[in-house]
């Protein structure tokens, strides 16, 4: 029996399913707090071990990360027609990655942006916590 | 000819190209910021004019918004064979809406969120900017 979570209904996806998705899946979305404020954008990433990792543009809101800050992950699969899904939440520590050597490592992993800009700061989100949940088909 | 950005050298989708998608699709993102960090969550919505609204349940932690606070709000469709995609952020404040003439009229919309928790909170996101980008087919 799966556990669900009594406040919302869903259905709680332990850490190991949380880190099949998370493998599993090329785009996910950052958030980060820019001025006070939430700030939301999508990236392709890659699942290193436990922690997040994806490439970003000098100039970005989240380049010279190097401090570490709060950072928040969502991936999700939603299916229109049965209306049901799942989303995986990780939160953490984002830092820039500036060691040669984890960043020689970083760079033979498979995440190659879509987009064309050059992209040549990582980012490591590592995470503090991670939640799953589904939403049950419901017919 | 598309308006490229020039610095990620995506396209930018126009106003009314992003009210479009947003009227299209049930499920975004929603980030607010709590104690001081990021917190990313899926919701189902619906695009209300220019403005977002979702429904939350009592305890949640964007309940109790009467006041405003600084939303971001995220959808996107992601082409994983052509590694192609589009994203729409809309950056606002988030209001809960207890108008008893107003929220007659919110629940005539379609918005029938796919978890089974009761959900009686009405939030809306009166948007302050609305992006949309899409990274061009590159093949």
């Amino acid at each position: 029996m799966p556990t669900v979570d009594r406040r919302t209904g869903l259905e709680v996806l332990d850490r190991d399913e949380c880190l099949r998705l998370l493998a599993s899946d090329p785009v996910g979305r950052v958030a980060v707090v820019v001025d006070a404020g939430p700030m939301i954008f999508p990236v392709n990433y890659a699942l290193d071990g436990e922690s997040i990792v994806f490439r970003s543009d000098a100039g970005s809101k989240v380049s010279g990360a190097t401090s570490g800050f709060p950072m928040s992950f969502e991936i999700d699969g939603i299916d229109e027609i049965f209306h049901t899904g799942w989303s995986v939440v990780v939160n953490g520590v984002g830092r820039e990655v500036v060691d040669g050597t984890e960043l020689a490592r970083l760079r033979a992993l498979e995440l190659r942006p879509w987009a064309s800009g050059p992209k040549t700061h990582w980012i490591r989100i590592q995470p503090k916590t991670m939640t799953g949940r589904r939403v049950a088909r419901n017919d």
